[in-house]
């Protein structure tokens, strides 16, 4: 499984992420919503990972990522620094493989939050609420216990992993003109890009950001690597900056990074609440915002939009 | 058509009833959940209703009256008096056949439904909130414009429309031992019966009510019925009583009514939202904490539970 690691994950090796993690995760549904369609006047494809184990498309790349270590490794268990999908799907994967699963998170990380991955049996580390606490909380961690880190995002077999949501939609749909992605650290869009090429070359993918952490458009639009520093936005999925990995597969097969406001983001998310009873997160809605916006016309066009996840806190909605 | 009307719908008539709107509706999927099947030690099998066209299963009986009307009937409109699931029901499947709808509604009736019934081009006669007014109101409707009356429940094509859903969810799944079905007026539940008793005579359907609307338990119990007065529950579509056709099927063919307080419904519809994704109402989340109540030992049973619909007022959410 080594190779997996070192080089960017070609045709075969997004297919054997997605068999191997196949008995683990579920092979989610697309959906349709006549009203949504009408909207564009085209034809609308969700992917919905909101259904995904644990709530996101996370449990993907973290199944893979797991299901590639050896026996050892896997007995000394697996680290990261984070409070979101990844922590919880990374404590649920290494649940059910039997294996530890040590989380940094910042001691002010919501109690939704550090409820989920507690529930997933995951060992939590509270810190100082910096990346450099992070980081050398992680350190310590790994240090004490030997547990291989698990990146959210900046790991081949992670991106392969997650590359294995858009195979699917390319099969379980007719041709696609574009697919509409999310992107934060670029682990789903990268892999995205990559299954797309692979498998439907002729369709066009769009990342789509939120404008208030639009490192990725920045970083896109003058090939040049652009740190997201202080994003604001609902949106809390996609605040990290791009990878050293995921940038150059962006960078090759992305065709377009498109910004969204706030405000269209939480009314596509509440569309889709109240038109299509499902529920998603803010990070999922993007997408939807950003084909809602008109800025590529879908009239007569078919586009897959991925809902990377549903863990919302019932208690704090955006629009209240 | 005529004689659907006047008689206990039999297999039959059911079956033509699932043929003749199946063009109109979505033939809803059936969900499950490993974390609720957990809970009680057994399979559930969420019919769900709440994908429906406009929202809730009302649509399968606005479809089967409507369709069973003449030309000339058709021309003249139908009428009701409701501020709920049916009048939205009622107002689409009107559109989409081109009759008017004339909806009644008292004065006092949410936005948000007011709102939905005009989306969907329901001409809204407003009254006062009592039941005389509601009444005297649409008796002035009917005279004016001709229209037919289409009661919410009372009526065997309702029934016969209603019990599709159940007929639907006995063919997508292997045998059931259970169905659990909200009750309000009764058109889902003597339906739900109907269809069990021809399909699947050996599973057993419980009706679910709230305790603050237990007029249809007290019916059944005392085989006497029992009007609804004042009920207070938050599952807003369960407040009305038993009709006059309703009652003697539910009589016949239900095997058990069993209610359940707020707080549990509430927990159950929290429950679907968070660990399911998909948005249910209130009413529709009485036959889960039925069946998370453990007043029926579900431990290896596989039991059918219907999410009846799906429309929330999202600025007002019951645990806020």
């Amino acid at each position: 499984m080594q190779q997996i690691t070192e080089t960017i994950p070609d045709k075969q090796t997004i297919a054997q992420a997605a068999a191997s993690i196949a008995p683990y995760i579920h092979q989610t549904p697309v959906l349709s919503s006549a009203y949504l369609n009408q909207l564009v006047q085209g034809s609308l494809f969700f992917k919905c990972e909101n259904f995904q184990k644990a709530g996101a498309f996370k449990s993907r790349g973290a199944f893979n990522t797991l299901l590639s270590l050896g026996k050892d490794e896997l007995k000394a268990g697996v680290a990261t620094h984070s409070s979101g999908n990844h922590a919880q799907a990374l404590a649920r994967a290494a649940m059910i493989l039997n294996a530890e699963a040590y989380i940094v998170m910042p001691r002010t990380a919501p109690k939704v939050k550090v409820d989920a991955v507690k529930a997933y049996g995951g060992r939590i580390t509270f810190c100082e609420p910096t990346l450099e606490a992070r980081e050398s909380a992680l350190e310590e961690v790994i240090d004490k216990t030997g547990a291989s880190l698990v990146h959210p995002y900046n790991d081949y077999r992670i991106i392969a992993g997650q590359a294995s949501c858009a195979m699917e939609l390319l099969h379980q749909t007719e041709k696609l003109d574009y697919i509409f992605c999310p992107v934060g650290g670029g682990g789903l869009l990268s892999g995205t890009a990559l299954s797309a090429n692979y498998w439907s070359p002729t369709t066009k993918v769009i990342g789509c950001e939120p404008k208030g952490a639009d490192d990725a458009y920045r970083s896109f639009a003058t090939r040049n690597f652009v740190p997201s520093i202080n994003p604001k936005t609902v949106a809390d999925g996609l605040l990290t900056s791009l990878g050293s990995l995921t940038f150059p597969i962006i960078l090759k097969y992305v065709n377009e990074i498109i910004t969204i406001g706030e405000k269209e983001i939480i009314t596509a998310m509440r569309l889709v609440w109240e038109r299509m009873k499902i529920i998603i997160e803010p990070s999922a809605a993007v997408p939807l915002a950003v084909a809602l916006s008109g800025k590529i016309d879908l009239k007569g066009k078919r586009a897959g939009i991925i809902f990377s996840g549903g863990n919302v806190d019932l208690n704090a909605l955006p629009w209240q």
